[in-house]
């Protein structure tokens, strides 16, 4: 903003245009998250266990958010993901006008990412389902795309899932990006990023595989209404879609909230040396203290 | 301690508020190490293995941990266990006065996070046991919790087990954390901290699941006390409940004093040239070079 | 560049020296990849599984690749695959000159990886095939060495899967070393390459192998034909042998072209303060005060 | 050495201060290493396979030394292995004067280690076995501390499996170490040196149990000989004990000298910017001679 004022044409373009490169990174990072984290899935769907299982599939995704980070992050910070873009708008972290492009970016990308998935499996598919795409039955693939509840699971039991999944994704991002925190070293965000998948993963993908995204379940879904699998992945599980939706967004705040109230309203005014060196600055107060 | 002599009622006020601070901090920090790390235990005992296993459970209690540190870190230090800030205090890194307040969040939020533990996997566990909670049977829930020893372990083996892998974890929290040995760089301790678990959760689980952490232990089995286990939970394994409480604060005397006999009373004098390695130098250069 | 006008005899055997570092350093790399990387599948193959599985090959294969940058990074970049080195001249990285010494080393360093292979596991081999050495049957042992597709695999399909999973890994790769992107520090890419092989290897291993290195593939294939296979390595999937050196160059090109489209071309011209992050600035003040 | 030239006697016992606690951190390290890494083994031997795997005795071992490197690496380089030494006196890294007084410390280590190993595990040792620990048999233990060959293996390709591992191993180190090459960045060794274990332990663990350090494997093994297992350990697998011993010796110097000729002599006299941006700066050649 060193421009002058009389220069708000030049601005609004300069703006259109830096909206979209955002954009375009956006889409670009959840393809990636997409094509490649639900291949974790085909893979070890498809070989029946024998090339992947729970471990894999974690790792990949959480690498899949990793390299989506990498490669999306230095022009758009890398959200991939609604619930953090909607995060970070209530926490003033980026305007509101933007939320609905990078939202429509993130699902076109992951709709895209679904097609590579089921583009580059698709003699597998056909090998294993013999032509018979389904969301249950003998040989289900309706889950490589999109989420499933467990049978048990009640829709208040989903909801909480999703919801509380989402808010410690949340907190666990804001940690690594808060500067006045620990911190993590700059460039290095994405690997933390995806030891909290990981993490997450291991932890709370019991109820129904830990969407904690609203692109990354809904799109795909989509995709795989249109191509085969029928009006069954919208009315499983109890009509369960909505739920990797609306979860999400109501953990993504109440995430952001937990992070302000315990962490980031008590943070010292910062100075120069506290800034970046919080941990031993911390350490050093207590050897003092010591004394 | 730039404050002129005459405030001490504001710095009074300063201090407990920084108190409250770093015990909210603890609270969460702990409160989180729960809340996903035995979620991990849950996800898979209650999937019977098929979404976990030794290493889900190492690997995401060790990133659990990491996630705990970077979230507190930069407040309180990121302890997380009361064996940790013991260490702490016998070492002349933190005032005794400040324990208390510590231990006392640290129990506290590992109790809220078995609350949440027990509330995102309620549907499940009510699948898995049919509402019969038992510490032992055909389908034990307990030591989704707290640890419980295996049936051949002596009272002395295993007071030895817990007192040992406290041992080494503190000894490695100390080396991690040294500055003046090699020293992980600044914002990664968490990490570096996370790799200590898994290798410590892959030598010394197999006697009774490496607790390690008094609030760890105690406060989620007091919890599945509460919620219906029964007594058993403080009765099994003939009353092995105080075990993971004592051995670790044991270890913690003899970890720390390990390192400061082995290691840490040996460092030279630093010289400020041994302070700054060759890589930031370069930048510094850089950085004269752009003037 | 700083030699004078008149010193072209100089230069030029200068040049030829470097080419002949850079070559001997490609060489060693792709040796590392092989011998390391294809031994992570002999010990999952005659171990019988055992010892090694899905993710001890893609672990171990991707440590082999941040081993092998770790050696010839520092003299030849560490391409250590001739799509690299494809991608590099295509985007003006590196001289078109100087790509055939490349690709030559490269092919030459997997050849004699394979010998090693061969070698440390020539016992086990003799013991699991009783010196039958196959393709397929009941002890196949050819796969440890060149990728095979799977037998529903067809040749449009693993073309594509070929095509896209290099794809992906120059896209990656791009991002890794973009210092104007988010940028992984310094001496950490080697680390990041080898996370986005497991993320590739997880996800992108179902339908042959994800060989994506015409070196990494043909050589080994080489070197089994000659040592007793036979000629059914290359007429094995239908003649698959040139898919894996076919489709990688075709991916290269596309990775490119696809994140100089969506990422490379919008990056803003940097200013000096973009260069210059919190930490290392925290630094340089600490030299100052140290004067 | 800001010493002046009298005072020949402080400098003698600084010196020899200096070396013991050399040795006191080299004899800790390795008694971590041992400890934590053989208690992995014991981990998955005890359990049956219930609690551990090749996989998290890959990662534990590696882990292990990581960590022990993190401990001794300050004061004494963290060597933790003969052969390691053995390959910094041969390059001139360390004085020969210090060789017998590191291995020695580091025999020691080894075999306190297993005491620990031994100790932590002794009840589950006595349920496993019956109280009769053998090499062979039903229930075998001795490879919980020493590595034993497969049936299959010949002393010749065993030998040259030990030298061929640990030469991969020394190359690792010289690469990771060499602040000419790319460089990991300081205080990160440690993790590079665990992911090069990893790598080594899934690639090259099929004939003997990648032992690569004869302090590693001599000392559990005299422990286990004197403490019941009997002579046996000495005289199996046609006297496999030696091999893990004179292997690795060979091996360091094959290794040593590979990185020297391939590498390390090829490095360009290092200006002040191309000593810590190798990289970057081989990226900016290779642009401008694309230009």
């Amino acid at each position: 903003m060193t421009q002058k004022a009389g220069k708000s044409l030049k601005e609004k373009v300069a703006l259109r245009n830096r909206l979209l490169k955002e954009a375009l990174a956006e889409l670009l990072g959840t393809f990636i998250l997409i094509a490649l984290g639900c291949s974790c899935v085909a893979q070890t769907v498809l070989s029946r266990g024998v090339l992947g299982g729970a471990l894999t599939i974690s790792v990949g995704f959480a690498m899949a958010v990793t390299l989506a980070i990498y490669v999306a992050g230095g022009v758009s910070g890398g959200h991939i993901n609604p619930a953090v873009s909607f995060a970070m708008c209530l926490t003033g972290k980026m305007k509101w006008v933007k939320f609905p492009i990078y939202v429509l970016a993130q699902f076109l990308g992951a709709f895209l990412g679904a097609a590579v998935v089921f583009g580059i499996n698709y003699d597998a598919l056909i090998f294993y389902t013999d032509g018979n795409f389904t969301v249950g039955g003998a040989n289900p693939t309706a889950h490589i795309f999109a989420t499933y509840p467990q049978e048990y699971l009640s829709l208040t039991n989903g909801f909480a899932d999703q919801m509380l999944s989402t808010a410690f994704l949340i907190l666990g991002v804001f940690a690594i990006f808060d500067t006045d925190n620990l911190g993590v070293p700059k460039g290095l965000e994405p690997i933390a990023v995806g030891l909290l998948i990981i993490l997450l993963t291991c932890s709370m993908g019991l109820n129904s595989g830990c969407a904690m995204n609203p692109a990354r379940d809904l799109s795909p879904r989509l995709f795989t209404y249109l191509l085969g699998w029928g009006p069954e992945v919208f009315t499983a599980g109890n009509s369960w879609w909505w739920v990797p939706i609306a979860g999400p967004m109501v953990g993504a705040a109440l995430g952001a909230a937990t992070y302000m109230l315990f962490i980031g309203v008590h943070h010292f005014p910062p100075s120069p040396c506290q800034k970046t060196d919080a941990l031993h600055e911390h350490e050093l107060t207590h050897l003092e203290e010591g004394k």
